[in-house]
């Protein structure tokens, strides 16, 4: 009994992307409840710092988190940022694979789906629209606007149910979001530790956060420095493939090629251009649209020969190892910090990216497994936590890798530390979709053992001093016991009056005492 | 300087889903050289084995891979299938999210990505367009189509460049692409490995495949049985949700909510429908888009208080014990050979699922590493290998929490033991978008450990047996060669003939001999 193609192609349809993700939620990183509150919780932070940041104002946020039955929530999360002008409301919210961040530019979203997501999980667990209250500047003005929708899957666009135009006091984006089949978890993958991560990779962030509980968390800036804003930079040469210069040859308004590829490339001189023309014999005044594959494939196969600048990094903002110990030391009050912030490098010949680490022992550092302080180890690509899929990222792997006895740490399962890695690129190589796991290239790897293995060694240091330290003041314990004794009864042999021993003594003693030791923060880089 | 709002929207654009990929294609699980490759294997074979199957003829692939540089090949993919009409070739290898299995039905693929991803990285690392030749019966003519087309990812749809028909000898599908930067390895995680393990999970398939060298492997059915067709079941009342109902409601052409449950859900008669209504107190007369997502929450609500038979098994169709034993047998060539498919089970309420496990022992068994034997596990979701992301997978969660010991293997990864797990499911729930891990759903990880547990405990028995028989052979040998010395002897010393005792000894020695232990294939379940 077979069947014939036409019959069975009867049903052949296409989706919208949002019918996609809707059979396909867990994608999106919706799966089990706590998980999936904290991706909505990731998703509406990144956006309202990278909006905060884009315009150059200090993000403060404010969340508010409502309990109102089993496994269901009711979250408001309200910023500072430039707000969303009026014809944009609905497509930021609605349509997926939109935004305005398809660019080569450090930030922490950058795929459209972050927004679009949180309110689809809304709408598939409560039925209830989204309610968005926008303040945006205009020239002068600051408009508000009101506005509930829902998203029309079939279509991948809103549907607008409510719209008004309303006072605010500054601009700013606040959005209201029912969820069920969700849960609020004190756990490490949770969503109040995802704050708090965020904050500590933040510290010129500010954000306040009711719990369902009722209790209000304050997270007050550790710094007032708004980091630079990272600038668009071109690709590098070493970076680009054939199909990406087919693909820009394709859609550019350049006349000419060698013009495509002097403004769309970085390090890219008329110099350089004419080296090309003549050691590939290609003529590049002609039209963009008549570059041929093979041709195409013979500049980048030249591009991998040639010498070339590093990558500008002008489009790489660090956090800074200063900034990242006042954020350690802040939520975390350790005795020890250590930070380092690496020189920029380059994975798959010409992609930049820094790599910046920072340990902490004691105070707050580690986590508290049963009985027990584990270690914990606090992943961020773009300052952005990563909670999920440990396993299988590379900044685990590398800190695996590191042979942790020879610092002084048993093993690193069970150190009673924090270790905090983040890696900056304007291309982080994610392995999914929910963007939890960073793909094991061989660079990378490096720069985050390096970037350890330097504090470590710091932490080393300090552990040995302390422990030295300790030993001597023990000591130094024993002579203030004894020495008054002995002069005390070298007075009475000598039947003389005691003398006045007390500074002399602290004089002597003092040198021995533990006064902390100078090791925190080391910045060189190799 | 703060940036207003309609500035930093000047850059907002919208994606298609081809450019979405283009620029995330980890995604697809275009990452790495050799899992390229493998995942390139994986989406062609899955499409050609679903189609040959939904139309009823025993599937037959023909692959043939030509290197034709450094990480470049030339792949020829030809399978028997039913073939695709001439209107629907670009769809299908052109457009992301178009597909004809959008359906509650086990089928292998289901996400329409596959085909169009392998057209795209063909397409974005060597610029050529793909050729397909499609031969297929339009009513009693047998047609052949040839194409040849690239993608335009601007638009999510193919662009034409060349079409003609030809003469086709039978219906099928053969496309060929070009591949750069992708890399042949005969690892675990390499394609022939994959064809491997698809030949196991599918004896009914024949597949010729010529590798890179030269060489032609044909691996031949194992069976002449083509698996019954699955069919396409209405979803179970315990296993849709509120968003479902409103869905369904809105998209209908049912004029009452009424008819839409029952003809869209399964074990739904008009008299459960008349106890909903009695028990919600619901007008179910009431036009589908009149249907409140309140109204759609209570009747779930109700849903999953109510007794509903488990959800029809009609859809799914395990590879089945003794197809599985075949399949283990053609290829691995063991001594001992337990399968096991246990009985229907549902997970998160309603979704219907089954777990067939197989374990060898000795032969082609478990993998080799340097120049130990070490278990291999193969994981497989409807019949597919899952070679990647093992780590995160239920599967190989459930394998590991089983303890060994007990079934007197030491650790399981050092065992010469292969273990092959099968989960059948309209609904597989993948954790990513490579579709290469099962999430951890309660349900799930039982079955797997009971399945595999059940067929541990034969291999066991086999074991023991096997180790009692040698000794008791051990035995039967000094036996044999002391007892006719004291024949002689006895004989000697009676001064009698040595009697004829060849036959007598015979007899007693061969009870004791291993002659192979009938454990084979449990298949009892509980």
């Amino acid at each position: 009994m077979e069947r014939e193609a036409a019959e069975l192609f009867e049903e052949f349809k296409e989706l919208t992307a949002s019918e996609f993700f809707r059979r396909n939620k867990q994608m999106l990183g919706f799966s089990g409840k706590i998980r999936s509150l904290t991706m909505v919780f990731h998703e509406l932070i990144t956006n309202s710092l990278d909006a905060a940041e884009e315009a150059g104002i200090r993000p403060e946020i404010t969340i508010d988190l409502k309990r109102v039955g089993k496994d269901h929530y009711i979250l408001k999360h309200s910023d500072n940022g430039p707000g969303i002008p009026e014809a944009f409301i609905t497509k930021v919210y609605c349509t997926m694979f939109a935004g305005s961040k398809f660019r080569n530019i450090q930030s922490r979203g950058q795929q459209g789906l972050g927004c679009s997501g949180c309110v689809l999980l809304s709408q598939m667990t409560t039925g209830k629209p989204a309610k968005v209250i926008s303040g945006y500047h205009e020239g002068e003005k600051l408009k508000g606007m009101e506005m509930t929708f829902k998203m029309d899957v079939k279509k991948n666009q809103g549907l607008i149910l409510s719209q008004e135009p309303v006072d605010v006091k500054s601009s700013g984006v606040s959005i209201e979001l029912h969820f069920k089949d969700v849960s609020y978890s004190l756990s490490e993958q949770g969503a109040f530790e995802y704050i708090r991560r965020t904050v500590i990779a933040n510290p010129h962030a500010k954000i306040r956060f009711r719990d369902p509980t009722g209790h209000k968390y304050i997270f007050d800036r550790a710094t007032d420095i708004i980091p630079p804003l990272p600038k668009e930079v071109l690709p590098h040469p070493r970076g680009v493939t054939a199909d990406d210069l087919i693909f820009m040859a394709k859609h550019t308004d350049k006349r000419r090629f060698r013009s495509l590829l002097t403004t769309s490339l970085s390090r890219m001189s008329t110099k350089r251009v004419n080296e090309i023309q003549k050691s590939t014999g290609i003529d590049l005044d002609k039209r963009p649209k008549d570059m041929k594959w093979e041709e195409a494939e013979r500049i980048v196969d030249l591009f991998s020969r040639m010498d070339f600048m590093a990558p500008p990094t002008s489009g790489l903002i660090p956090i800074g190892h200063d900034q990242i110990e006042k954020g350690m030391r802040e939520i975390l009050t350790p005795e020890f910090v250590a930070t380092n912030t690496r020189n920029p490098k380059t994975y798959r010949g010409g992609v930049a990216f820094i790599v910046e680490a920072g340990i902490t022992y004691g105070g707050e550092s580690g986590r508290i497994v049963g009985d027990q302080k584990r270690a914990e180890i606090m992943r961020f690509a773009n300052r952005v936590p990563l909670t999920f899929d440990q396993g299988s990222c590379a900044i685990t792997e590398a800190l695996k890798s590191i042979d942790w006895k020879r610092y002084g740490i048993r093993d690193l399962d069970n150190a009673p530390i924090t270790v905090f890695v983040n890696l900056v690129s304007t291309n982080v190589p994610y392995l999914s979709t929910g963007k939890q796991s960073v793909a094991p290239e061989a660079e990378i790897l490096h720069e985050v053992r390096q970037a350890t293995m330097k504090i470590a060694r710091s932490l080393q240091k300090y552990l040995r001093a302390k422990k030295a330290a300790k030993e001597e003041e023990l000591r130094s314990k024993i002579f203030e016991s004894l020495v008054p004794v002995v002069i005390r009864e070298a007075a009475l042999l000598a039947e003389t009056d005691v003398p006045e021993y007390d500074a002399v003594l602290a004089k002597v003693t003092r040198r021995a005492k533990f006064e902390g030791i100078q090791l925190n923060s080391e910045v060189e880089n190799e």
